[in-house]
């Protein structure tokens, strides 16, 4: 499989997920449905608009390519309507939107550390814009809808996203092909933010408000 | 009347009230005149700063041009000081707040939908730096002032954003001189959002906590 | 001494302490060490960024340069796990917050005002990038952290930078050799905040919620 494809694919995947959970958050919060799909589109695309303007590239991605702007509207409007569906088991919905959160997550720190080695900036700087495009989106989401940021209450969030970005620079580095390495780095990101989820893994903090 | 001025007017009156909205804010929640001031250039510049750096128009119009920040200054402080006038009467400092956002808004909605023609956008995403300029000066004056953003409280926003863009776009597809289609889509994104205030029009959400 | 050498020497400790306090704050909010590496690199990082983004000087320096990543990174972590030796004493982590933080402003100002003037605006403008590259790293990392920014608590917050800003910009007017009107003017904005902080000097405000 071509190796553009594949980030191609990823990139539509990590901006209709991210989208999802911004429509389900809107959904919670009681937006109505032009809202959701602004918030919808604020979280799929705000983290890969950030990456843009820190690395120059602009104007950025989605100018010229108004497929990602309708790809994020629908998502935010189907995370919308979808948690409609859902609500009657209990936590249901803000389950979805941490799962389409961490899918978002795991997708876009592979793109964002890929998109800092193709600036050609060093590996750690890639490591960086990695975690911001995989953080900013959701960060955004949150703090429009006034919600308190899941980077705040999960506890391996940046980690994980850090976490993919780093699997993904050293399987470079191991020579592993880039289309494969892209997936098995999201793949990595994923399943350790899903092992934190389930088995409610926690780095402990220090300190007591004082 | 010149195309070019009329866009300059709009942007002057746009800036204005914006920065107004920022400085009436600002009086409700005890800022000092300095703090008034900055909160009034970030709302009357931060929509089209916003606009600038995704359409990559780089340094931001404000950078060569000071009389912009010092309008955006002054329209704070009035904004500060002139609610002071009007808070006798009840709700009347709230409701000045409203009206100045939603002029700003109709006025954003059309510059920013404008910028993105100018840049060679596609007509929907001509949409989007419209409905993001007219946005993104309130929203980040609500984020910084820890109010809850108009964007959410307030039903039709977004929406009438939105349409202001519509059919500034759609008389410029139809033929209507730019100004003529500039002046008349902010008019009709204010009646808009104008009926939705007196009314209390709003969207049906959908959806409850869970 | 070399000017390009003060410079460099004041982002150095402007980045480092801002990092710090950005590293405190993440241990009042209880936030794990990753967060709080996250959290010293957007706060030291922020205004810079901020102010390379809004000038277009792209991409933004720290993505040529990892060093300046590790420095925050250290100060984030340093304020994290520092705060902790702190909190014995009563208020003692929330003071060390506000000194850091004020020294932090200090150093921006004049950077952000410099930045202004390398980049050819007018001396009105350069006041406007000094304030917002001292304010922005605190008000995002206040934001994000669900705090009420300083910038609304401290009276005297972006009068202090503005007065960094002026005392820098007037300096160079008067014939001043850069790198002393650039410490001198860090250092009367420190003085000034700091005064405000020990005297708790206030500009009053006016006003009540209606």
């Amino acid at each position: 499989m071509n190796v553009t494809l594949v980030f191609i694919i990823l990139n539509y995947i990590g901006i209709f997920v991210f989208a999802l959970s911004g429509g389900i958050l809107s959904a919670r919060k009681h937006l109505d449905p032009f809202g959701a799909a602004v918030i919808g589109a604020v979280t799929g695309m705000g983290g890969g608009t950030m990456r843009d303007v820190l690395l120059g590239r602009l104007p950025v991605y989605w100018i010229d390519a108004p497929h990602y702007l309708l790809l994020a509207l629908v998502g935010g409007v189907v995370g919308y309507y979808g948690s409609e569906l859902i609500r009657g088991e209990e936590g249901a919905r803000y389950r979805a939107l941490i799962w389409a959160d961490s899918a978002g997550l795991a997708v876009f720190c592979v793109l964002g550390a890929q998109a800092g080695l193709i600036a050609g900036a060093h590996w750690s700087i890639a490591l960086v814009t990695g975690v911001m495009s995989a953080a900013f989106g959701g960060l955004v989401r949150d703090i429009i809808l006034n919600d308190v940021p899941l980077i705040l209450r999960a506890d391996v969030y940046a980690l994980a996203a850090l976490f993919g970005a780093l699997v993904y620079v050293g399987a470079l580095e191991f020579g592993v092909p880039t289309g494969s390495a892209a997936v098995g780095a999201a793949l990595a990101a994923f399943v350790l933010r899903g092992c934190a989820i389930i088995f409610k893994w926690s780095i402990p903090p220090i300190g007591r408000v004082d």
